[in-house]
């Protein structure tokens, strides 16, 4: 079945906002056989209708997206249902949701938020669970007085359009397909590892086995690989794929990095705390990014100033002083002192140079060490050099922190000691 | 004029690679008042010949992208010569600087290779000065026997397309428009104030004045507002944009509400410190992710449990125990705590129900409390309630807090009080 997306917004033309939709929407449409083969990408104007009108001889599936929203520049809805010849009805049951929702959240009434209970007569509503605008389902020749394919409408922004995408689009989908040419897909994660060096390890292994189709995804510290085929090239592929990256995976059910690690910590009723200098509080933020992370992290201390160091965490003055803050001995005060006194099982420390300034001929804009206090074992430090732009650096370094953390985890508390991981490729040790 | 873009490529539609093209060139022509009115985005087959023959007919400048490549699957140059009727042929310059390219870089000669060398009859080669496939312009019916808009081919790869478009295409899109109808974009970022409510302020007056446009982007606890028109247009709208929305605007330079802190506080030699829990770090993570926050941003206590609140801030237990420690008291002492332990000028509190768990009939999920300490005034705590998930919860929580802050800031050392902002408005002063 032929599929299409229009993507509406003038902002996209405009190059305001980047386009998410598409990757998205190819990603998961595609376990179902089904592939994106024309895409157009349309200003909230009447080119919304003459896109429509075009599209609908040409495809099975269409998606819409955007334009759902209360101002008067959006009239995605609108077009859609003249374009099908079909009436807009207020949906009554819509209505009163959307008034609670404002009234819940104090938010003034006006005659445009109305306009989001409008649906085509006929369509079936998807519940917008992250926003207001709805979204809605057209069956295919709805109005048997105009030829058309299935038409799904979806709100513009990404955290509103994705959940209802995997919630109400893709079962729709499923219905339409039927259970013909599925295809599987699995998902890897890794870190420590870059992508070239994954590829290496596993490309041509794995596209030796026919049919299989292999993506990588590189991400900052980070590799997301990807297969697709049929249940019997899966099996294999995988078998190669964890065989061969073993321990850098670390998780096949598109899990983050700190999802897991928070996981792994309740599992065990162990605690974390953080002691960060150059991550400004972006290790402490992924953490508590996880329902549930507050039985497990204890305290962050964004301990960004040398003063602040000695303050919070009472690191030697002496120290800093003889070896610079960002240095191994300061990472491992830093990681030891913030398990003192936060009374964690596990400390996370960083400290860095993120730039753009700052470096210096013997400590470059990009060294950072970042250090990992336990209980059970020694104090580990680690050095890394990611000389990047500042906020890629910070995630990088964030990433390599709690990647350290999650090897300790899973190798248990036996494990005095355990292989560097870096999130170059320099790292040959895949396991 | 018309202006329209093809972004060829079958790694697009299968979401592996995000297209980078219409955001880059629609922000280069915008100045020359050219604007993309439609993009399509096509695999590498046949596809590419009626999305030509579709365009040709539609716009006056066309922009095609990729395909350009040494490979089978490279098909963009054959199928726009034929579109226009033009033959292709090898051009011996490039063919030797291709042959030379190369030769230094020791990589083997292949058939393909010479194939970047072919362009069509009549074309104005350029020049790829970071690859190795040339790009071209083809004047407006350059074949006097088939209608064409000025068609500019060029390479997929962003390095690539990128500087070319730059300094070539650049020059001759100037020729084509000459200086006549050169439009203005104004973008104004708005904090404490709902779309609806921006529109209902603003929207009629603004569209009352002929020619202008006006779009609006919501994003967490953000709108952005953009005006488009000619000079004489856009004054009157920006006008009257300023004089209501007023100190609501936090920025007309595309910053974001953190970059604008940073700038206060440096300008004011002032320091800032954190007390987080419910956004546990994303406060001081976005601070920390502006250059030169080293300079403001002293301390961040990331206080996640009760018992951190008090052994990192020395907030008296049987406070969190009367009140609660999602409590405006608690905020209160959060925000002073960390403002005399940190010894900075101001100091940011949250603490908050961010879930999906821990809500109550008197507290649920959403609630929360921002705290602001500082010298001049007394510590003002704001109530607020997103019920929505985590993320966007911290994300809402984060954004207020800011907000507080730079209103503080801009009202100066004078105010003793200051108007009560809202992520989600319920409030109705503007100003």
């Amino acid at each position: 079945m032929r599929a299409a997306l229009i993507n509406t917004g003038t902002e996209l033309l405009l190059g305001d906002v980047q386009d998410a939709h598409l990757a998205f929407i190819a990603r998961e449409i595609f376990p179902l056989g089904l592939r994106i083969e024309e895409r157009r990408t349309v200003p909230d104007t009447e080119a919304i209708r003459q896109t429509l009108a075009e599209l609908f001889r040409r495809c099975e599936i269409l998606f819409v997206t955007g334009g759902l929203g209360p101002t008067t520049d959006d009239i995605t809805r609108e077009m859609v249902a003249e374009s099908l010849g079909l009436e807009l009805r207020q949906d009554p049951e819509l209505l009163n949701s959307l008034r609670r929702r404002l009234r819940i959240r104090g938010i003034k009434w006006t005659a445009g938020i109305a306009r989001q209970s409008d649906v085509p007569a006929g369509a079936r509503v998807f519940p917008n669970e992250n926003g207001s605008a709805p979204g809605f389902y057209l069956e295919a020749n709805i109005n048997p007085r105009i030829p058309s394919p299935h038409v799904f409408v979806l709100p513009g922004p990404p955290r509103e359009l994705q959940p209802m995408f995997q919630k109400y689009a893709i079962p729709v989908l499923r219905s339409i397909v039927g259970s013909s040419a599925l295809l599987e897909r699995r998902l890897y994660r890794i870190a420590g590892v870059g992508e070239s060096l994954v590829e290496e390890a596993i490309g041509e292994k794995v596209l030796a086995i026919p049919g299989i189709e292999l993506g990588y995804c590189a991400r900052p510290g980070e590799v997301e690989l990807r297969i697709i085929g049929k249940a019997e090239e899966i099996e294999p592929a995988d078998a190669i794929i964890t065989s061969t990256l073993g321990l850098s995976i670390f998780s096949t059910a598109d899990e983050t990095l700190e999802e897991v690690i928070v996981q792994l910590l309740r599992k065990h009723n162990q605690t974390l705390s953080t002691a960060e200098s150059c991550t400004g509080g972006l290790i402490a933020n992924r953490i508590t990014n996880v329902p549930g992370a507050s039985e497990i992290f204890v305290a962050g201390y964004v301990c960004y100033t040398n003063r602040a160091k000695t303050d919070m965490l009472d690191v030697d003055p002496k120290l800093i002083e003889a070896h610079g803050a960002v240095s191994d001995s300061v990472a491992r005060a830093l990681a030891e002192r913030a398990r003192a006194c936060a009374g964690s099982d596990y400390a996370l420390a960083t400290t860095g140079i993120a730039g753009p300034t700052g470096g210096s001929p013997k400590k470059p804009v990009g060294t950072v060490y970042v250090g990992l206090a336990s209980a059970e074992a020694k104090t580990v430090v680690q050095k890394f050099f990611f000389p990047t732009d500042r906020e890629t650096f910070k995630q990088l370094v964030a990433q390599a922190a709690l990647e350290i953390l999650r090897r300790r985890l899973i190798e248990g508390q036996s494990s005095k000691s355990q292989a560097p991981i870096s999130s170059e490729s320099s790292n040959t040790n895949l396991q």
